[in-house]
């Protein structure tokens, strides 16, 4: 165990906030609530980005810009949506030296700006569907922060779509869904739960809001990537209408979806130990890293010159980075990069030149049982294998907990007792009160009732009522 | 001439506040001074950003993301700096429901909430350079705006290094003039002057401002990137010190420097015509269109079909577009594709499949002397080198326009008649009052003191005294 960072089984939040901050992945700033996302941090988020991006356009979106302000009366269109946001909104009174005739909301969400133009920009159905990604800043006045988990700023990406039938937005909705599901297990490595919210949890203005719900290693649920159907809500707000084929005025069905900073911080408590960072190869700012070992000065500068070679080797072909630091020893060097969670470790040293190996560590995997020697002739055909076999094992690591820390029941003492371990799948015809209780009771909420559902009927676990649906049950960050 | 659009001899101005909308590169707001990036804008944008973000990591830079809002002491730490901006900024004074303790700044620029950060990140002479970019918005509450070219809220990214001696941190200044140089030059095809500020016209806080000013359609001078030595004027405001080799404590040297969704609006000027865009095709959004013709129903399909197929071959290998509407004729999408700049068009038809051939057409060199019909096997070799062949004719276009607008003068006569044509390099020694004056009399300011001097002594322009260098004069947006 490593002695500078407190142990996730000691206290899993103090390992969080330290692993954070040691890793160089974020540091908090002298704005409240404001975190600064540090190279590596960010260099992370890049990867996360340049990859949700791809899949967007290859499914038609395109990119644009919308405003940072949005004047306060079109958040007030519609009704649930400024209910919901106005607690944690942060407001421009003033600007060039003069208060400002009417107050700007810095954006929490822009369906209301986008709203805006959409009706300005859409007059035939020949401009639908109209498919639009941003990526931006958004602020929401939060109480009480976490580095990634929850900070008045946070960076994200936010599609906001409309659709000239009902039937294609829902698809769209669902597109999404798969999206970041597709996204989250094959990238971040994480197995997530894809479904739909409850009234009570659903996006202020939403119809259907849809949810991809990830399990951390205390066994608590992050939300991790959201898509809203909203209907006609945004539509009717802010008249978004076009002529149909038949010359008919219609309202258009909108969407909108969006995953945020907060991905660094799922990928940071589903894989992590008490190590430090364990990062998904295909997520990971730096996925080898070559240790160079020697005990003699006279031995440094053979052993430097075959790591530069293996490092040219290896550029373009994988993010790697050579360790030549003189003032810290090999096993600093081995920790360092442990904790910083780089997939792949290269030791080589002079007896591996001699007989021309190296050997490879695996960070998913410490100790011996993760360590290959193999020919320096194979490094350009092992290693990239050899990151997709990491991939897929902390993708198992992560199924394999998830699914030994959810368990099925049916009665509500037994509820109780699962959700002290992880997640609890149950039977479900609860109203929103009943949520409300069972949250009293049990600090649970209701994280999704899955796209994915079993079939047939059972009872309800909290009324005793019929029920038609499974519901997933989580304690949440 | 397009009778959809103002002509640019007609009314410059005009012709640029339609074009960038006609052709959906940006749209006003419902927010006053902020403007909307249309997709088609953003991926130009996003062009502009992959090449220069490319250059950055290749010089050692890496991506950080720091706080929006910054604390107004912050900014009144600096003298100049408070005082440059104090009369742009926009205040947040309320968030969450409550007034603030302390308001906070939309940040303008990032120098000091950086400052902040970098004092307690760079301890020892080993954290040295700190060589760091951010791409983000900033808000300057700006009384007169245009479409990209001066918006309240702007994309921009924002450099900001480290450095333990005063040389490094003037190479750093420089080396980034370069860098700005070379993308102007290789990707927007924009000829630039590279050059120094005079006092007035530099950075509120830096020692050394240097800028590329790029020459529009109109004559008119346009800053198009800069690059500032803040010498020691942050480090001792924010305290940034570090323990050099010897143990001693000292301040760093800092730089500061940036690019903008301003280099837009330049591309915009610098190249299009009467007709509408005329883009650069390293950074178009779309390279090649490819518009199938038919006369007769039953020609449809085999046209569609064989456009198809050169679109599958020239997929991956350019950035290509087929317009496949039916609703509009092949003379409409010929005008609407001149208009939005795509740099070349193939024609394909009956005639042209029988024969194997294909039309191809350039936007640069409208009518016949820029058509080529080439042998259908020939598309993906001739294709991305007629691309290259288009890059530098438009900037050839634009390097020759400039050099015929800029005269070198000796008398203050010739210096007034030259800024109705366009630039002017003259002998300097005038102070920051006789520039004022200057600007008084005649609208133009020092765009700069170029990098690239003759050598020599002469007398200057102004005030008939000894001068050492030459400056560019010039009327400015």
């Amino acid at each position: 165990m490593a002695d500078f960072l407190t142990s996730q089984t000691e206290d899993f939040s103090r390992w969080y906030t330290e692993i954070v901050q040691k890793a160089d992945l974020a540091d908090y700033s002298p704005v409240r609530g404001c975190m600064v996302i540090k190279p590596y941090g960010y260099t992370l988020w890049e990867r996360i980005r340049d990859e949700l991006d791809q899949r967007f356009k290859e499914t038609g979106h395109v990119n644009a810009y919308f405003p940072l302000f949005i004047p306060m009366s079109f958040l007030e269109k519609e009704s649930d949506h400024i209910e919901g946001f106005s607690p944690e909104l942060a407001v421009v009174t003033h600007g060039g030296g003069s208060e400002l005739e009417e107050p700007l909301v810095v954006r929490p969400t822009s369906e209301t700006i986008i709203g805006h133009m959409y009706a300005k920009w859409i007059q035939s159905y020949r401009d639908l569907p109209l498919l639009i990604n941003q990526w931006a800043n958004v602020v929401r006045w939060e109480m009480r922060t976490r580095l990634f988990l929850r900070t008045t700023e946070f960076l994200w990406q936010e599609g906001h779509t409309a659709h000239a039938t009902k039937k294609e937005a829902e698809e769209e909705t669902l597109r999404i869904l798969d999206l970041y599901t597709d996204f989250a297990m094959n990238e971040a490595a994480i197995p997530v739960l894809a479904g739909r919210k409850s009234d009570s949890e659903k996006f202020a203005g939403a119809v259907d809001s849809y949810t991809i719900e990830a399990m951390m290693k205390d066994g608590r649920a992050l939300q991790a990537g959201t898509s809203h159907f909203l209907g006609r809500n945004f539509a009717e707000a802010f008249d978004i209408q076009f002529l149909d084929e038949n010359n008919a005025r219609q309202y258009v069905w909108t969407t909108s979806w969006g995953i945020s900073t907060r991905m660094v911080g799922a990928v940071v408590m589903t894989h992590g130990d008490d190590q430090g960072l364990v990062l998904p190869p295909r997520l990971a700012p730096i996925q080898v890293v070559i240790v160079p070992i020697w005990r003699k000065d006279e031995e440094r500068s053979a052993v430097l010159e075959v790591a530069q070679q293996i490092q040219q080797r290896l550029n373009g072909l994988v993010r790697v980075e050579l360790d030549s630091r003189e003032e810290v020893s090999p096993g600093w060097k081995f920790n360092d990069w442990e904790m910083r969670g780089v997939p792949v470790r290269i030791e080589i040293g002079p007896r591996d030149i001699a007989k021309q190996n190296v050997m490879l560590a695996r960070r998913d995997m410490p100790g011996r049982e993760g360590k290959t020697l193999i020919p320096m002739a194979e490094l350009e055909t092992q290693i990239p294998t050899l990151l997709e076999t990491v991939q897929a094992a902390i993708y198992k690591k992560a199924l394999d907990f998830r699914d030994s820390h959810l368990q099925e029941v049916d009665t509500y003492a037994e509820f109780r007792e699962a959700l002290e371990i992880g997640f609890v799948r149950a039977w479900w015809a609860g109203s929103t009160e009943d949520e409300a209780a069972i949250k009293d009771e049990t600090k649970a909420t209701l994280r999704c009732i899955p796209v994915d559902q079993p079939g047939g009927t059972g009872t309800c676990v909290y009324t005793g009522k019929p029920a038609t649906e499974m519901a997933i049950f989580g304690k949440a960050y």
